[in-house]
C-alpha cells in the first residue's frame, strides 16, 4: 500500500526547491519556499484531497470523514528548512502523510473521522529567529507582535506574509478550536544516533525534553602571558574549562540529561594575552524537569567554588526556559500496540529537539514517530534515511492513522 | 643628582603626544611620535647631548667620552606605545637614561667612553605586526623585506619612512658595528607582578625566556545538542578543555614556566550546536629551552591521548620560535654590586617580555633593570609606578653607568 520509491523521488524533488547552497536551503515565504508549496498542493490533489492555505501558509489537504462534522487527526511536518540542511527533516513527514491518506483513498477506506495532511510553513525559524510559526499560528498561541519579528534584511513576518499575498492582519482565523481536533501524529527523523545505535528502524516518542538556556560569564585579569607567573594569575578560561569538565561529568551521572558548552568566547583573545573574560552558554535539556533544575544548582554551586578557589568572577543569566511536554499516553500505548503488530520493538524516546507537536500540544493530543537516521546527521547535506526506513515509518504511521481514525478516535 | 619629578613631569608631558585614546596611543611615524621626539630631542639638547636621529628614526643623544674613538655605552629604551597604553612603558627608560647623563654633565663627571642615550623608534611593532624594529636596524639583522611590512592601512614601513623625510633604501646605515659598542643597559618597567609581590622596587634581569607559540586544533562532530547522549558524542570542546586543565596543571610543575591558552574559537559556535572543531593558541615560554621542549612533548602526547579517548582528532602547528637570551654575566654582576651597595636584594628575573635588549644583545652585551609597575599592570591606561620607584631605578642605572665608564667599561 505504501510506495517508498514514490516518496523518496518526492523528497528528491522538493530538495531542488532551495536556495544555491551546500544543501537545502528554503525559508519560509520565499521563491523556493512557494515552489516547494507548489508541488505538494499538486500532490495533495492528485491524491484526492481538498487543498487549501490557511491564513499562516500553512498547507492543509482534506480527505473527508463519514463525519464531516467530526473532529480532525491531523498529520504531517514542516517544509521550510534550516541553512544547509538535509532533505528529510519535517519533508518526510509532510510527504509520507500523504502518502497514507493516498493509500486509504486507494484502498477505498471510508474514515469515520476527516484526516488533514499538514504542511507547516514555518518550523525551523531560521529566517525570522521564531519557532513553530505555523503550528503556533495553528493552536492559538502566536501573538500580534510576534509578526513584527524581523529577518536579516529586516522584513517582517507580516511583510511576508503580504508578499506571498497573505493579509496579516487575519492570521488569528488560522486558529483551530480544540473541539474541532481529534489529534496530531507526526513522522520525523530522528536527528540523533539512538536508533541506529539500537539497530531500530523507528522509535515512539514519549515526550519533549524541557529546555534551559543559560550564558554564564567568568571574569578574571587579563594580563601579559609572558610576566605573570601562573601561581598570581586570574585566568578566565582556565576557569572556564574546569566548569566545562564538571558540566560533563555532572550531566554523564544523569542517564538522559543533556548539557551541551556550545557557544564560547574569550576575551581579550590575543595569543600573548591571559584571558581576561570567559562567556559561553549552557543548554540543557531534560524531560525530568526536577532533575534538570537539580543539576542547574549544581552546576552553578560547583562553578562558583571553582571561581572562588582562582579568584575568578562569576555570573550567569537565563535566556531561555521551555517546559517539557508529553505526548498522549493513548497514542503512545497504541504506537506500541502498532510498532508489536510490526515485530518492532517499542523504544520509547524523549526528543530533545522541538518539533512542531510541541505548539500542537496546546490545543490536541500529539503522538509522534521517530525514524532512524543515518549516524544521527541532520541539518547538515549528508542526512540521510534509507528507503526501507522510509517505507516502515510510513507504514507504521498508515496503521496508526487506521488504528485511530477506525475506533472512533481511540 | 636624579630629579624624579622631572621625570615623572616629562613623562606625563609625554603621554599627551597621543590619538585621542582612553590610554597613551602612539604608533610610529605618526604626528603623535614626532611630537614626542621633539620632546625627546629638546630635552636631550638641553642636557648639553649632541642629537641626530638615524637612518630608521631612532634618536641618539650622544655625551662624549675622554677617546671620542672609544666604545659607545648605549642606554635608552622605546618611544612608541601599543593602543591604550599606560604612559610608562618605554619612555621611562628614554627620560631616566636622559636625566642620568644630565647628572654626569652636571657633576662634571668626564666618561672615558662616550654614552649614547637611545630612543629606538618602534619597539612595540604595533603599527607594522614587527617587532624591535628600531634595535634591529641598529643591530643589522633588519631585512629589506621587512620594510615592506604594512600597517592595517596598507602603508609600507619604507613609506612611513619616507613620510617623515628618511629615505627608507638608506637603512642599513643606521647599523652600528660591534667594535663600536661597549654594552646597552635599558631600565623598563617590569610589566608583571613579581616585584610587587616581593616588596622591591627594582629586580635585575639575568635573560630574556625563549618563547613557542603553537596553534591546536581539535576536531570532533557539530551535532545537535538536544538529539546526541552525552555517550555518543565528540565534543571538540570538551576535550579542549580536559587540555586546556592538563597545560595549567604541567606548567605548575615547572616553577618559571609560563604557559598559556590566550585565543580560543568554537565553531560552529551556537548554543543548541555540539562543538564540531576547536582551535586554540598555547604560548609558553621559558629561560630553559630544553624544558619548554620537554614541557611541549608532554602537552602535546597528553592531548593525543586526551582526543584518543575522546575520539577527537588533535593537530598542531608551530607559528612561532624566539630562542631565550641572556644578559650579560658580568652586567649581571656589576648590577647585583650597585643593588647591594643601595641596600636592595638583588633579585635576578627572567623577563617572559620582549624588549629592544633581545635585538641589541646580537652586536654587543646587554643588561637590564626592572622597575616595578603597581599591580604588575601594563599596556593598559592603568600602568603605574611611583615617584619613589623611578627614583631608585633611575640611580640604579645613573650608577651602573658610572662603573661601566669609569671602569673601562667594567
Amino acid at each position: 500500500m505504501i510506495n517508498a520509491h514514490r516518496i523518496l523521488e518526492r523528497i528528491e524533488l522538493l530538495a531542488t526547491c532551495s536556495k544555491l547552497s551546500k544543501g537545502v536551503t528554503r525559508l519560509s515565504f520565499t521563491k523556493e519556499s512557494m515552489d516547494a508549496e507548489n508541488l505538494v498542493i499538486d500532490w495533495m490533489q492528485q491524491a484526492g484531497l481538498s487543498v487549501r492555505k490557511d491564513e499562516m501558509n500553512n498547507i492543509i489537504g482534506r480527505y473527508e470523514g463519514r463525519d464531516p462534522d467530526a473532529p480532525v487527526l491531523m498529520i504531517g511536518s514542516h517544509l521550510d528548512s534550516v541553512i544547509d540542511a538535509g532533505k528529510f527533516d519535517g519533508i518526510l513527514g509532510v510527504i509520507a502523510a500523504i502518502e497514507v491518506v493516498q493509500a486509504l483513498i486507494n484502498s477505498k477506506v471510508v474514515s469515520e473521522f476527516p484526516i488533514e495532511v499538514i504542511s507547516f510553513c514555518d518550523e525551523e525559524g531560521t529566517r525570522f529567529h521564531t519557532t513553530f510559526l505555523g503550528s503556533k499560528a495553528i493552536a492559538g498561541t502566536l501573538k500580534e507582535e510576534d509578526l513584527q519579528m524581523q529577518d536579516d534584511a529586516g522584513i517582517s513576518i507580516a511583510s511576508a506574509l503580504n508578499d506571498v499575498g497573505i493579509d496579516p492582519t487575519n492570521f488569528r482565523a488560522a486558529t483551530r478550536s480544540k473541539k474541532d481536533l481529534l489529534g496530531y501524529l507526526e513522522l520525523h527523523i530522528e536527528q540523533g544516533p539512538v536508533l541506529q545505535e539500537k539497530q531500530l528502524p523507528c522509535g515512539i516518542v514519549s515526550g519533549f525534553a524541557s529546555a534551559s538556556r543559560h550564558i554564564l560569564h567568568v571574569e578574571g585579569r587579563a594580563e601579559h602571558a609572558g610576566t605573570v607567573p601562573l601561581t598570581s594569575r586570574k585566568d578566565a578560561l582556565v576557569g572556564a574549562a574546569e566548569a566545562i569538565l564538571f558540566i560533563e561529568k555532572n550531566a554523564k551521572r544523569n542517564n538522559g540529561l543533556m548539557a551541551t558548552v556550545g557557544k564560547l568566547v574569550v576575551e581579550p583573545g590575543a595569543s600573548n594575552v591571559i584571558p581576561g573574560f570567559v562567556s559561553f552558554t549552557l543548554d540543557v535539556r531534560d524531560i525530568i524537569e526536577s532533575r534538570k533544575l537539580r543539576f542547574l544548582q549544581e552546576v552553578f554551586e560547583k562553578i562558583q567554588e571553582i571561581c572562588h578557589d582562582r579568584k575568578l568572577v562569576f555570573q550567569y543569566e537565563r535566556i531561555l526556559e521551555i517546559p517539557s511536554v508529553m505526548c498522549s499516553k493513548r497514542y503512545v500505548a497504541l504506537l506500541e500496540e502498532v510498532f508489536k503488530e510490526n515485530d518492532i520493538p517499542a523504544l520509547e524516546m524523549i526528543s530533545g529537539a522541538g518539533h512542531d507537536a510541541i505548539a500542537m500540544s496546546d490545543i490536541t493530543e500529539v503522538g509522534m514517530i521517530f525514524v532512524r537516521c543515518k549516524d544521527g546527521i541532520s541539518h547538515h547535506p549528508d542526512e540521510h534515511v534509507s528507503l526501507e526506513d522510509i517505507e516502515m515509518g510510513t507504514r507504521l504511521l498508515l496503521e496508526s492513522v487506521l488504528k485511530i481514525v477506525m475506533n472512533e478516535g481511540v
